[in-house]
Formats: C-alpha cells, sequence, structure tokens
C-alpha cells in the first residue's frame, strides 16, 4: 500500500492522512493498521491528565521540548470530549502549540472523538499505532477531564502522569477521580503558586492512606527525585510526585526523567510486557466485537436491526434480552411479550 | 420469580439484592432485568452533573427533597469513578445523604463502578430499570466528573442538568467538556458567592457562541423561568440558567419545575419517544455484544482468547485485525506473519 509506505518512510503527509482515514474508520484503515502493526511496539505512549485548569496543555508541550531536547522525536495526541449529538469537539487545539509547530520531529494532532466512550480508546489506540509506525519514539496522550477519561487514558498509555494544581480543591479531585490508582507520576503545576506545597502534602497523604502502598514516606517533591519514590525494595512503583512550572520549563527536565525511570522500570519488571499482552487482548476483542456485530446486522433485511424489534422494545412489549435471543436464533421478530 | 415479584412490590430489601445483583452481572442478571423490563419506562431520569467541586451532591440531596416535598418518589444513584485496577471506587458516597435516610419514598444507591467505560454507562442504564420497576417516579443520577462521563450521562438520563459553580474556571471548564451540547439546564450553584453572576453570564455567552442555537436572549437566571428560555417559538429547547445554593435549598424548587417542563416538552415534541427508541437500539446493541463475544469465546479451546494468538499480537508478529479474521473463521491459529 502505497500510503502505508510513505508513513514509514516517515513522509508527514502521508502520516496526516493515515490518522484521518483511522479516525474515519473506514474501509481503508483496516488494512491501513494491519499494515502498519508490525512496525510498532517501539514507542513510549505517556497519559497527561487532570483537571480542567492544571494546565495540562502547557506541560504536554514543555514536555515535548524536553524531549526534543534530548533529540528525542515526539507525538502529540490531544483528546477533545465527544459530543453525543454532533460528533464533533467543540474547540480545536491545533493551533494551541505554536511553538512546536515546523518542527519536524514533532507531530500534534488533535482528535475529534465521536461516538461511544469505547471508540474514543480505541481510535485513541489507533492514532498511538500510527504515530509510533511512523518512528515517533515518545508519544503524549492528553486528556480533558477528570473521571472515566482517566481512567481511559491510562489503558492506553504505558506511564500515565497526573496533573494537579495548588487551589483547585485537590484532594477532593483526586480521590473522587480514583487517580491515586491509575497515577504513575504526579505533577504539582503552577508550582510557582500559593498552596504548591500543600497540594504535595494532600497528595503524599493520600499516598499513605491509599490501598496497596503501605508506604508513608514519599520525597519533598521538590520536583528532583528523591532516593524514596520511584521502585521499591518489594518490586512495586510508589507514584513520585514532582513540582513543575509549565510555562517556563521549571523541573519539566526532572519530570521527563521520571517518565524515562518509569519506563526502564515498566521493562526490567517485565510489566511492560504484561501491558502489551493486555493491550492485545483489549484491541482484539474490541476488534471481534465490532465484526461479530457487524455480521449479524449484515443478515439482517434491512442490514440493521429491524425497527419492529426497536418499536417493541422501546414500547417495553419486549425486554432486550428476549429481543436480543431472537436475533441471535436468527428467528423472525415473533409476538412481543404481554 | 420471587426476587422480582418482592420489588415490584415495592419490597425494598428485595430492590437492593436486586441492584447488587445487576451490578455484579450475574446468570440471575438477565433474567431478573427480562422480568423487570415491561414495569419500566415510568419513570423521569434526570443526570446531574459538573466539576468537582461544584456541589453537585448537595444539589441532588436538595432537588430529592425538593420533590419529595411534592409527594413524588425519588431514587438517587451516585456514580464513583471507575478504577481499573482495583475495580472498585476509592470512597463510598453511601453515608453521604444522611437528612435522606429513613424516607420510604427515596432509595440511594451508590455504584462501585467496574470493568470498562461502556459498562458503567451500561450497569447504571440497569439500575435505572430496576428503580423505575420498583416505581420510583424521579431518577436522579450523579456523575462525579467533567468530560467523558458527562457525554455518558447525557445518553441515560432524559434531563441533562449540568452544575456549575463561581470561581472554578467556568468558561474553560464548560467549553472543554463540550457541556453545551448535553446540558439541558445550567444550574449555577453556590450562587451567594461571588462570581456567580459572571459565571452565569459566561453560560449565557457561550449559549449565543453555541452551534445551532443562533438565540442570544436568556433571561436573567435569577432562578425563576423567564419567558426566554425553554422551548423556542422553533420547538427547541433552549436551555434555562437557574442560580441555586443547594446547602440552603434556594432556587432549587425553580430547578424541579424547569426539569418538569423539559419533561413536559419532550413528551409534546415527540422527543421522548426517539429517545427511547434510541435507548432501545444502544441497550440491544449492547447486549448483543456481549452475547456474540460469548459464543465465540465458548467455543475456543480453553474458553478464552488463545494465548499464542494474544502473544503473538503483543509481539507485533501478528496484527490484531488478521487474528480476528482467523478467530472469527474458526481456523488454527496459523503461522504468525513475517
Amino acid at each position: 500500500m502505497e500510503l502505508l509506505d510513505r508513513l514509514l518512510a516517515g513522509e508527514r503527509r502521508a502520516l496526516a492522512r493515515a490518522i484521518s482515514c483511522v479516525e474515519d474508520q473506514g474501509p481503508e484503515a483496516r488494512a491501513l493498521l494491519a499494515g502498519l502493526y508490525p512496525h510498532t511496539g517501539r514507542a513510549h505512549v505517556i497519559g497527561v491528565t487532570g483537571a480542567p485548569g492544571t494546565g495540562k496543555s502547557s506541560l504536554v508541550n514543555a514536555l515535548a521540548r524536553a524531549y526534543r531536547a534530548q533529540g528525542l522525536t515526539v507525538g502529540i495526541i490531544a483528546v477533545d470530549p465527544t459530543s453525543p449529538f454532533s460528533g464533533g469537539a467543540l474547540l480545536g487545539d491545533r493551533v494551541r502549540m505554536r511553538d512546536l509547530a515546523g518542527d519536524q520531529g514533532t507531530f500534534i494532532r488533535s482528535m475529534a472523538t465521536r461516538g461511544s466512550l469505547g471508540g474514543l480508546a480505541h481510535t485513541t489506540g489507533e492514532v498511538v499505532l500510527a504515530l509510533d509506525a511512523a518512528g515517533f519514539e515518545r508519544i503524549l496522550i492528553e486528556t480533558v477531564g477528570v473521571g472515566q477519561a482517566e481512567v481511559d487514558i491510562a489503558s492506553a498509555a504505558h506511564t500515565t502522569v497526573v496533573v494537579e494544581a495548588p487551589g483547585l480543591g485537590d484532594e477532593i479531585q483526586a480521590i473522587k477521580a480514583g487517580v491515586l490508582e491509575i497515577a504513575d507520576l504526579f505533577a504539582v503545576n503552577k508550582a510557582d503558586r500559593e498552596g504548591a506545597d500543600h497540594t504535595v502534602m494532600a497528595l503524599k497523604m493520600m499516598q499513605g492512606l491509599g490501598p496497596s502502598m503501605g508506604h508513608h514516606g514519599v520525597s519533598a517533591g521538590s520536583g528532583k527525585p528523591g532516593h524514596q519514590p520511584g521502585e521499591q525494595p518489594d518490586g512495586t512503583w510508589l507514584p513520585p510526585i514532582t513540582k513543575t512550572v509549565a510555562i517556563h520549563g521549571e523541573g519539566v527536565p526532572a519530570l521527563r526523567d521520571w517518565i524515562e525511570e518509569h519506563a526502564a522500570y515498566l521493562e526490567r519488571s517485565g510489566l511492560r510486557g504484561r501491558w502489551e499482552l493486555a493491550r492485545a487482548r483489549t484491541e482484539l476483542e474490541h476488534i471481534l466485537r465490532d465484526r461479530l456485530m457487524a455480521t449479524l446486522l449484515a443478515r439482517q433485511p434491512a442490514g440493521q436491526l429491524p425497527d419492529e424489534i426497536l418499536e417493541a422494545v422501546a414500547g417495553r412489549r419486549l425486554d432486550p434480552y428476549t429481543a436480543a435471543e431472537r436475533l441471535l436464533a436468527g428467528r423472525e421478530p415473533s409476538e412481543p411479550v404481554r
């Protein structure tokens, strides 16, 4: 496939077209992804997530520059929330990171997500594959939101950075979002603001309270790796807490170094291999579900779920479980119940 | 089924057990839900969502009391974010709403969500069915989070209330989360705080800028319905902006009345019927996908996806699309590519 060859050769326009093709989920996408796939698995994928107002975008920007300073190439995926009604994002982020624009070692893509939540995670994963195959060595995924989006990102990234900022009611946010369990690293951004130390303390306290941690000692979170966070004597990982001021680049090299340390930890502990297996399972199941459903729909008279069944279910004359049984059995939609 | 009969008779313990059964997704769940289903479709389902710190929980509490004051029964579902690793929420919300406890006309359930995002939406929808069948007339779903969770809730609720609060960087939050497109009503909570009018103005401005709105006039957002928001001459709905102080109950009756007005609008416009059809489709597709996948897995030698295929995919020796083809064709896992 010509597009694939051009992408593998590093042609940016081919990569952009490939990503669009993947986002559209058209018929070409499958062949393209199948062709890409053997060339993937080299990039380290970093999720950056946190509440609005924490400065995630600036931090992603600064991290990208910190990686570029080491000569590493960086792909950036900015994920906007889906609208279930318009199928599109309200604001594009394409213009957001101008100072990286024009750099051949950086590729920025803002995704207008559509469809289901599962679809979001899946398509993001496929865009990661395209960037990976195109040779980008570090891939940063930024998601907006606190909550489900963070959980989602955790499954698509090797390393998840949770961004907090002073004065946003951090304890509540972090606890509610369950971020303790998905964070591999914490970045307390806007650390030049009042309350940054309070935020660091709140995170430390939560680490002490967290399940399966059993470890209260965390370094001062000064942005420099202390000897306590990171890999523990028992082989687990205690998420370091770093302070950053993204707009000035402060603390960002230290954050980058912690990400690299986490990547090395995943590798030597065998966790990266287990992650790849879990990812393969998720990916394969997603594809299978889609294909199975498509096959079932193709068997229906109009190529879609019959209106009379949907109307019977909507009108509560037929329950969806019985309706599913009938469709799976390939029987005619018989008498609705009651 | 005894449990079903007891639930339909209004026995609270039966309802609690039924919900646990639904959450566990055990073998009983399907039969139970099939039995419940014909008794559903009566409740009006209200999603309440917004960023941490906006006072959603207090507002849900106050709304429930405002409905109880009218003699309506209220079910409350509090959804915590999933942790992909523990399968549970960090904090239960079960103790949160003590002043409603002991009231036979209220039923509160906090959900420890597990599994996938799609799973969250699906299980929440099934718990709604149980509350609906048990006769609860209004069902309030509170979700934590900004972003995907809000989009999710929008598909499970007839009416979505987006909660904002002064001083949380509202414009950014609202725009990024795409809330304009999912909100049927806005509640500016903590309206006794400085900046409440600014928040109202920011929302009004966004309504003016929003797609498919074309309508800049919004009432003063004083908590009383003006003549401009709500149903428009062209039959569309302009989301009212109400101010509330949930902890004192201020503005909450007006918010409740707007919710009821929206419910009436959905009914008379035929949108409720279309919503029910869309919901039936979503529900049926979800069930079908699960059943099709279960059937495929049951055909595998060990009842699960073969390890050698997962390992080949994880090791990039086989792409997941080709792997899916082979599994669907029922062929042996043949030679990995390359």
